[in-house]
């Protein structure tokens, strides 16, 4: 398998290369990427199912591939893309793929698969933040029909989304209870996007608000059972966590690569910082971190390839990306010195965008208190 | 003494939130802030001369009311205005308060506490970083005059600076020798601003990189001896490092407070987050740390009134600020999830900021090199 | 008051060279020490009294002597010994010296001062630890004496102690409510110590663990008012804690010292650890934890002497103190490698009386906590 | 293969439980356990030869065994007893095993696999430490013997080893050269044990210093190629790491559980410790370090079946190991409080043994070295 996949590997990296690296300063600046052109060039070469069945219009290769692409997108200083593509394929979609009916899978995951729509995640609420059991907007059945009200924020792809992976309260029971996840299409009345957001990092990438007042979605638009959203949601989390261990993998390795070339033409007090200890030794603790995360990548690859469950494993390798994530940030900065902190430094731009790796997808503390409670604690 | 301070500081925050505050969201916005209106409304106060002796036009004041307005400017989120002001009081104008000539005094001290000049401090070039040994520009003597070549640059206010204290070579020594630290007005023939630098935090102070080509300046412009212009620099850095050390008291006094204010009313899982152990302990270890650099700070205020050495303590508050400062950052935003990560946020502006106090100043590794040789180390 | 107090310096160390450090190694090994014997000797330089009010028989002295006395008795590896001494002057002593009658006083405090009594401190309960408001140890009242049963553990100086300031119940309020300080004296009828405890370290100092039966005191040997004793042995602690912090200033800077010499004797590939920016700069940043706790003691003193309250300080204090000596502990082991690791080594002693110093005088939790609540949280 | 290895692990317990746990509390206070009685015992089972061929009396069995015969052993706070069995296993048989004669290998391989000979491993020098390069005991050429002259320390089953597998110069060339791996028979003439260490912890397990003067030994006892000694000794040491790695996980795992049970029924402040936050995510990091390092054995494991070079990945496990071994030892004492720090709990013997995992096997700054050239730095 290693040289198909090292082959995929220079295949991804050559469309990396080819279809962003060239416009991620200008995307970057402008706040967005236009997604419903650069999504279709990647479905072309397949990069959109990699890991969805053939019958879905995917790929059904083994994760290892899903790893790679992953690791490629985390390269080149375009964290908010990869987090776009990470939406459109492992956040907005994977409930919809397990779960869903044929016909809402033809309708929305081919096309998703295809790059022709823009998918987006719809979870957090403006009060609820990692909190979902806390989340209140609600939809109401009427006839073969629901109505959504509330609001959703935070939300990545929002201003270009064809569709968002959306949950909501269908039931009165409360808590982690009464959830359903319905796909709701972009721009049907009573839909709004308040308010494009402005980031710290991951700029080139478009978050928005969003505000629903009695839109009206089919009930056939809900993906697996009504009710048992959350449950789904949980398990879509997993994936999302999964990918941004990957994602990260290949952004750590690139900006440390980028920091010991520089240690070694750097000159201070008369010799290159290469021949310090301190910066040395602390960028190999930093590759420790990342050979771990690469470590436990390659196993929850092989039990998901074997269809055990990875929650645990999932919730260490997001809790440990993040933090590795924003350890190597710091330190490239660091040692780039006043240089490092000038914006059109790589190191500014990777430093606001590694960041956010501790707060999305979960914060830290919700991946410590998922871990404790895993071990029987309720905290 | 207490009350007369305690006065004193009410004063000064009442400056601030009448002269900074309604005005820093657009100040940070622009890139800069308008020097020569600011300046001489703190000077009207004589806020711009504390510390200066009262025949300089100073006010003679013990250290602890330097402390006290250092920590009132660094609340309110305006690190950038902060250390503008510093460059004024701390970094370009106590070498020329110890040795200037009173002629040189008079031309440029004085304007500078009254707030008519805007003083910038150039040491760092391009090539040399927090290595001052390793500076190349060059001062060649030509009759009375000096003829100044080479670049400067990380040089806050330096778009509205009408002087430089500036670091240059006065001899061929090499190394630590035969330096000299001399005024240089702006606008001479040869000087150039070569460009404004955008920095990833502190966007409200303008930072600029300078080219001079042979530009003249008088012998007499010279401060203190020829040739020691590097052990007076060493001196105006422990000044600049006390000043680090009390405005970072400021900012991250006001951060925890805010951060506490939030967990107060912030619900996740059914309760505010400051009945959670865990925000709540990591708050509390912070807010130790902010003692631990207040009750050095005093220290140093003590110690220097008393004449005494405080290299020792300034080396060891500027790497304990810096951290605390970074900590305190970091900590607010998590503790903030999502919302601060978001540009219109407070805790994103104080985290850009925050980044620079282990850089800026001197590099933490320098703060470590400098207390290693204090003990005998050669590292 | 500097030469003074550097005299005085010289004069403890002396008596620290004469009187303990020859006879450290057998007092580790048997594990315990001869108080009875050494307090005598330490009382008749006033060591036993510095702080106390000269018609209590003390010295009156400025805190910063204090401060001297600990930090020497901290230096020499023998911090059992360190414990011990800490134990008759600021643990068992400050309330009686504060809220006890003259009459109490006479019969107590003088003798502890002369070195003739051995005093200890019961507060902590086999089942209660850090949690003083959970103490369950009871005393009834019959007539004129109190009715003392219960249990108390972890008591230093127990096996040698003539009286013991003991924290026990005598109201039915429960919680904070209802406690007293009594000085029980050792051996009456219905006292027993139950074992001798052995300790990873301090092991020169003897620790054990009471029971008391119906042990009949005077009601007259209360410490100050009856019911009060919670809130006089809160500020009881609060001595203790600063005492820590002095204790540790001694250690810590003879470690450190001690393993910077080693790093400049001990080569490994081909230079000495001192030339290597790894090891140097480690030692620089515990050289630097050390400077900013002096810092913080230097505040304390100042605050003590001028009657200020110190809560805050010798909290944060106790709990930088505590990590601070573990980290010198570790680093100094670690440099040493496996010479480090040998029983007979200095570093494995220090190693393993370090650990003590967060969790003995309130755990580094406790600290925390007491912070929090200081900032209004109820955690 | 998963339910062959859980009965394989349960038997392995089920020895440990029955061989080992309860003689270990006798074996600690002796500073030894009976190596000629305790091995053939394991033997019976296979356990000393799992990884070894079985031409050469071994099992042949995947690492995966290994693994968990390693964990096993780390489980019950025996860590000495699991260090003896590693040195017999993994650190003075694999180049024995890998490069030795045929008859070398049924001379001494055998016999160690069948529990009949205790092994050791002699490389570590008096003045050299982690530096291998540096050591200078010295093998002259005498027809076929070698004349062995010099010292080794911090031998572990030095006093009841049969026989040593030691690195010695046996050329001129200095450094990394001439070196040369030799079995040398314990107690021949010439060979002293000079002394028995007494260590920190691992108490259970025997350590010495040994001299060598002139001790003669075949040359035919030579491993694999002479000269070749260093490079032979590398790939051992390879071995020990990834055997730490493996025993630490079983280590740590038991702590974390005993832990977890105890916070679970330690109350204070009115509620168990499971309750609070801090602690529990404390547990969580810990957890979350020792699920990166299953990973990362797991990896080694696959990797070592496949006949891959481990050498990074064990580099980077025992970095982690060593420093997750400490903090959960460091945790789980302070949670236990002061009842942890008594001599008699099982947490101060953790403890202590903890801490030789960072210095013992290469200590972490040589991990970091290692590291650090892999990726081309000079330090």
């Amino acid at each position: 398998m290693t040289s198909e996949i090292d082959q995929f590997r220079a295949m991804v990296r050559s469309v990396v290369d080819t279809e962003i690296t060239p416009h991620i300063e200008r995307w970057e600046a402008e706040g967005t990427f236009p997604a419903h052109e650069l999504f279709p060039k990647l479905a072309a070469h397949g990069l959109l199912g990699l890991s969805f069945a053939q019958e879905d219009g995917g790929e059904g290769a083994p994760l290892e591939y899903q790893m790679v692409l992953s690791e490629e997108l985390g390269r080149g200083n375009a964290a908010g893309i990869a987090m776009a593509v990470n939406v459109q394929m492992h956040m907005a979609t994977p409930s919809l793929a397990q779960f869903g009916s044929a016909e809402l899978k033809q309708r929305y995951l081919g096309p998703a698969i295809r790059g022709e729509h823009v998918a987006a995640i719809a979870v957090t609420e403006p009060d609820a933040g990692s909190d979902v059991a806390g989340l209140s907007t609600r939809a109401v059945r009427d006839g073969d029909d629901w109505l959504i009200t509330g609001a959703k924020t935070f939300i990545t792809n929002a201003t270009q989304a064809d569709w968002f992976c959306m949950l909501v309260r269908t039931g009165d029971e409360g808590g982690y209870k009464g959830m359903s996840q319905i796909i709701v299409p972009a721009g049907l009345p009573g839909f709004e996007i308040v308010r494009k957001l402005d980031k710290l990092g991951n700029r080139s990438s478009d978050t928005a608000e969003l505000r629903l007042d009695n839109v009206r979605v089919p009930v056939s638009n809900t993906i697996g059972e009504i009710g048992r959203g959350f449950q789904q949601q949980m398990g879509q989390f997993i994936i999302e966590r999964l990918s941004a261990c990957f994602s990260i993998v290949g952004g750590t390795e690139w900006a440390l690569a980028k920091t010991r070339d520089y240690l070694r033409v750097r000159e201070v007090f008369g010799a290159p910082l290469a021949t310090r200890q301190y910066p040395v030794f602390k960028l190999a603790e930093l590759t420790a971190d990342v050979e771990l995360l690469k470590a436990m990548n390659e196993k929850m690859c092989r039990m998901l390839n074997a269809g055990e469950d990875i929650t645990r494993e999932a919730t260490v390798g997001k809790l440990h990306a993040g933090r590795t994530y924003r350890n190597v940030a710091d330190a490239a900065m660091q040692f780039h010195g006043g240089l490092g902190y000038m914006e059109d430094s790589w190191t500014a731009r990777f430093y606001r965008d590694a960041r956010l790796s501790s707060i999305g997808g979960g914060a830290d503390e919700v991946m410590l208190q998922v871990l404790a409670r895993m071990d029987g604690y309720r905290v």
